[in-house]
């Protein structure tokens, strides 16, 4: 199965990069292959100051070796080895009328002293961040999720949906990161889903990322926008960092676990602003986003 | 001595902020008096947009109740009742030349049931971050921080200095956030140390702030600087940004204890770059000041 879906992530990483890549049409991908010393390593694509996308990232990794310290305690194992692969993108486009994206499909292996695995799982989704509410682009991203998630288990679009809700939300300002998406973690074999049976579900959510954002992006690079409407994008991805950095289970254990900063830390906005107690014009565009925010809706 | 305290906060939050005033010429404090629901409130001003300072806060609070249960877990206490008091500020100048700096002196104090006070601390320091070092300023700042100290312990100034240095690091990029000053807590009453002494050297070292930073941002603010070297500004207040939210104690603590957000939160620059990879070239004025945050120095 490692080897499975680590090939996957691999293909996967190349056909988003270049259609990425091809909707930018100025700047290309730049490479950085590391090694981790501790076992395994990856493979981080960075983008930035391009005609479409300010700053982006789409990165694989694949590690393992003995499970730190840290992640011992949290998921309640003594000193095992493990292994832990996974893609993980997040899109800052320039123009604010276009949304942030962020993505993550990932596997986890766990292994006793005679190498056998003595645990498994997927977890991942994908999640949008508009800084002006589009309800067509809300609508077309919770569509298409669900349709992915529809071939699998009819339930599964609305539990992950909800998933993503919660998780993805800065209880600190009391509302949500964006418009959310999916959110799964833990897939371990059941009755009803084997292991490969994950994998289909989770390599079909990948192979509708692109569907899902490629529309969106193409329909608003090419909106204008002004100063004030860029502000308020750098302002609302100061919630972002906040979020990523407070809050993102992911980011805080790349960071205590001795994860390469880099790759970890693609993931914040490329220009920010933080305006003490800033708040938007009653009924303004702005103030239509938050109304959202403060309540998830359900797009389909 | 809660009284003495906030009576003594009270009085340098103005004289603090009328200096500043002054030095900035254009803007003025924005005052939000603010109350918090379980007990107390505080006095928070802001300034932003100025000639000098892009945006600083510079705030009061006094808040008492039952003790919030993550804080009871913290201090290893019951459901007790608490008092805390304390000034907070940031600085951050519009010009790269000139160092951000960071002050903080607090008083906490908890009850029995009777109301008879069961444990009473200040705590406290204040710290400059530079964006290009000027050694001069660096050791104006530690002298008069060590003057203040030596009038009361000729041990403090090395003790807190070293505390300073271990306290504002950003562990996960191995660098410290500045150059340092004094950081200290837990003061409490010991043999040579009454709780008035206590109070006598917090509130010297409240009285050193403008002594310290006023001669070094008069000498800075008038500099010429670049578009880069603005950048490069930038760049270095994303990690400010990431000390404050990943590893800084009393933001986590007001953020996950419903503090006032916006009061906690005004210590974030205005303006923050995140680049991928960034490093500054080898020998310029930004690998220099990088060097003595990899290795903090004694200045004094």
């Amino acid at each position: 199965m490692k080897d499975l879906f680590y090939n996957y992530i691999e293909n996967l990483q190349d056909s988003i990069t270049s259609k990425l890549e091809e909707i930018d049409g100025t700047a290309s991908f730049k490479e950085d292959i590391w090694k981790r010393p501790e076992g395994g390593g990856g493979r981080t694509r960075v983008i930035e100051n391009g005609a479409v996308f300010e700053k982006g990232g789409v990165n694989i990794s694949g590690v393992h070796g003995k499970l730190p310290a840290s992640m011992q305690a949290y998921f309640k194992v003594g000193d095992v080895d493990f292994f832990a692969c996974g893609l993980s993108l997040v899109l800052h486009p320039k123009n604010p009328m276009a949304p942030t994206v962020h993505a993550n499909w990932r596997y986890f292996e766990m292994y006793n002293e005679q190498g056998k695995i003595i645990d498994q799982w997927f977890g991942g989704g994908q999640d949008l961040t508009p800084y002006y509410l589009f309800e067509e682009d809300a609508i077309h991203f919770h569509q298409t999720c669900k349709n992915a998630c529809d071939k699998h288990n009819l339930n599964f679009y609305e539990t992950y949906k909800n998933r993503c809700d919660e998780y993805f939300y800065n209880s600190h300002r009391d509302e949500a990161r964006g418009i959310g998406g999916l959110f799964f973690d833990y897939c371990k074999t059941t009755e009803s889903m084997s292991m490969k049976q994950w994998f289909e579900f989770v390599s079909e959510v990948g192979d509708s990322f692109l569907e899902a954002y490629v529309p969106i992006i193409e329909k608003r690079i090419h909106l204008p926008f002004t100063p004030e409407e860029r502000n308020w994008q750098e302002i609302r991805r100061g919630r972002y960092v906040e979020f990523n950095l407070v809050h993102d289970k992911g980011t805080l254990f790349g960071l205590k676990t001795n994860g390469r900063i880099e790759s970890i830390l693609m993931s914040l906005p490329p220009h920010v602003q933080w305006v003490y107690d800033h708040h938007p014009k009653p009924n303004s565009k702005e103030e239509q986003l938050m109304r959202v925010l403060k309540s998830p809706k359900n797009w389909v």
